[in-house]
């Protein structure tokens, strides 16, 4: 366990210690008080079924004050240099008064506890200013589970008063569907020089895209990316068209010489007018909300039986007996669910 | 729905038809039978709740005369050659007087319906051939239900008699994890030309590599392959060792000049030879049974809500309320899931 990693550890056995009631943290929130945004964030990550209840109540309590910010998914693969990009786009954001939380669905996070937005550091300026929450992503056995858990953090961000959530993932194919599942904008970063790779999951992830920008659009890179981001724009054009009847932009930025940035942040201005006035705003969301409850009554019903301590040591009994070939893993499981049926 | 996907479903409908008893089914696969071994992955592959209760009776029946054969992971990025090199790699097994059964597990085609593998003219020679069996994804919800049947259909090749079973996927991350949970030997093909890309996701898979060919290397393309292959090479001494003590290879091959092909099973029978005398063969399979207990598990669970035809009738109308704004989808879930508490 490095320093930070323990860091991280004490801070949410503390944070935990200190609980407070559903109205204490609601009325935190509510005053954008930062440490309860914290605290709320830590119990809504918790998997004890104690703070599970809690945590199902805040978020429910949450909702009349949420669904006012701008949900934006940011992905592109490592090196594209999306954390100096998410720097320079919250300081346009900050700079017109907005306040903004970035959190990140990372799915390596499961085993090494947490790698994107883990180092503050990345994000020096951006993670001092007042203005701004930043939050690394939840640890978690399942993807689908750290994702249902980030997107009740969006809620408890928007009760908070937050008026932007950035939403960063790593380019890996099923964490972007995912981010998509619970964004307004997909904001897609590219690195020039892979303009001919137009193919299986890039391409996939392309057609989600709502806009698709060119970093490090600067010195001599500039060109190469100009040419990139017209091929781009080309290639989209072939896509079939969005159920959003927005046409997806292509175009370069510098975060670095600060070129463009603040066009982001315009283009999704525009999608957001465009796609109010045309009602695709509110449908997106109501159609995210529908594949969530799904997902969410999964999350329920499993923890009848991963909340329960005797029953998951029973599972752990029996992952025992599976690997010294004393069962196979069809009867095990056989046997556990059995147990599980006749608890109830 | 097209010609192709018109007449699987007619020969799935044809195939449940028909439907036979545990006996039958086992006699007959024990037989080589390929029509009931096609009936009993189709079986294995249904969400019918009576289906499924015979598909866990018939899969824990195949146990006994299951894991003799070789597992083989094959994946790379959709232009690859995976389908021609599985085509030439197949015969030079046939050759050797093996059977081969190959089985998909591709993501996109819970919504498509089946992509990969999905057209048998891919490989024409290969799919007439009477040793060989060849059977496209199946179709499901989530990509783990997909991967878990894929499992299953493992066992019941084997107790048919399969020497080597060959799981192909798409490089889009989160698939290329599951199928290592359930092969032998994870074979990652590559082409010439990506060698400055060890990043990202790319990575995380080459770690996961036993073997890593480099596809084409033919004509022009030959000499590129060749460095390519040695870049990879290098790159991967610098990896942690792995827990089978096995060295990952890094070679070329060329499907259209039929080169190096035999080697690729020269080496995956080293591997083997090399993990039996060490150990790890027995302790890998043990530690994937451990895995897939918890999956097996969890679907299980699931399956008291989704096997249940009026919860899901009640699901898909909450889910409309929660369309229609009336209900947010916290609270829809909470509704459903005390509908199915009662029910019990």
């Amino acid at each position: 366990m490095d320093q930070q990693h323990l860091e991280n550890w004490l801070n949410k056995r503390k944070e935990r210690r200190a609980s407070r009631t559903l109205d204490a943290l609601l009325t935190g929130l509510k005053n954008g008080d930062r440490q309860i945004l914290a605290e709320s964030i830590t119990l809504v990550e918790s998997t004890r079924p104690e703070d599970m209840r809690l945590a199902a109540e805040l978020v429910q309590a949450c909702l009349p004050f949420s669904g006012k910010s701008i949900r934006v998914g940011i992905t592109g693969v490592p090196g594209v240099g999306k954390s100096t990009f998410i720097e320079s786009f919250g300081k346009v954001l900050v700079d017109q008064g907005l306040k903004v939380a970035v959190l990140a669905i990372d799915p390596s996070s499961s085993t090494s506890g947490g790698s994107i937005l883990g180092d503050k550091t990345r994000m020096q300026d951006l993670s001092v200013n007042e203005q701004v929450f930043i939050r690394p992503s939840a640890a978690g056995v399942t993807l689908g589970g750290v994702a249902r858990k980030t997107r009740e953090s969006i809620y408890v961000c928007e009760a908070a008063g937050f008026d932007v959530i950035l939403i960063e993932t790593v380019g890996v194919g099923q964490s972007e569907t995912l981010v998509h599942s619970m964004v307004d904008f997909f904001l897609l970063l590219m690195l020039a020089g892979a303009g001919d790779e137009l193919q299986g999951i890039k391409r996939g992830i392309m057609e989600m895209a709502d806009a698709l920008v060119i970093t490090k659009a600067d010195g001599d890179n500039a060109k190469k990316a100009q040419m990139a981001s017209r091929e781009y724009a080309n290639a989209m054009h072939l896509f079939p068209p969005k159920q959003s009847d927005w046409t997806a932009q292509s175009f370069t930025c510098s975060s670095y010489q600060n070129e463009n940035i603040d066009k982001v942040w315009q283009v999704i201005e525009s999608f957001v007018n465009q796609t109010k006035i045309n009602g695709w705003f509110e449908t997106h969301r109501k159609l995210q909300d529908k594949y969530w409850l799904a997902e969410t009554l999964k999350e329920m019903i499993l923890n009848d039986f991963f909340g329960d301590d005797d029953l998951v040591d029973e599972l752990k009994k029996a992952e025992e007996k599976v690997f010294s070939g004393e069962l196979n893993s069809f009867h095990a499981a056989e046997l556990v669910y059995e147990l599980f049926k006749n608890k109830k």
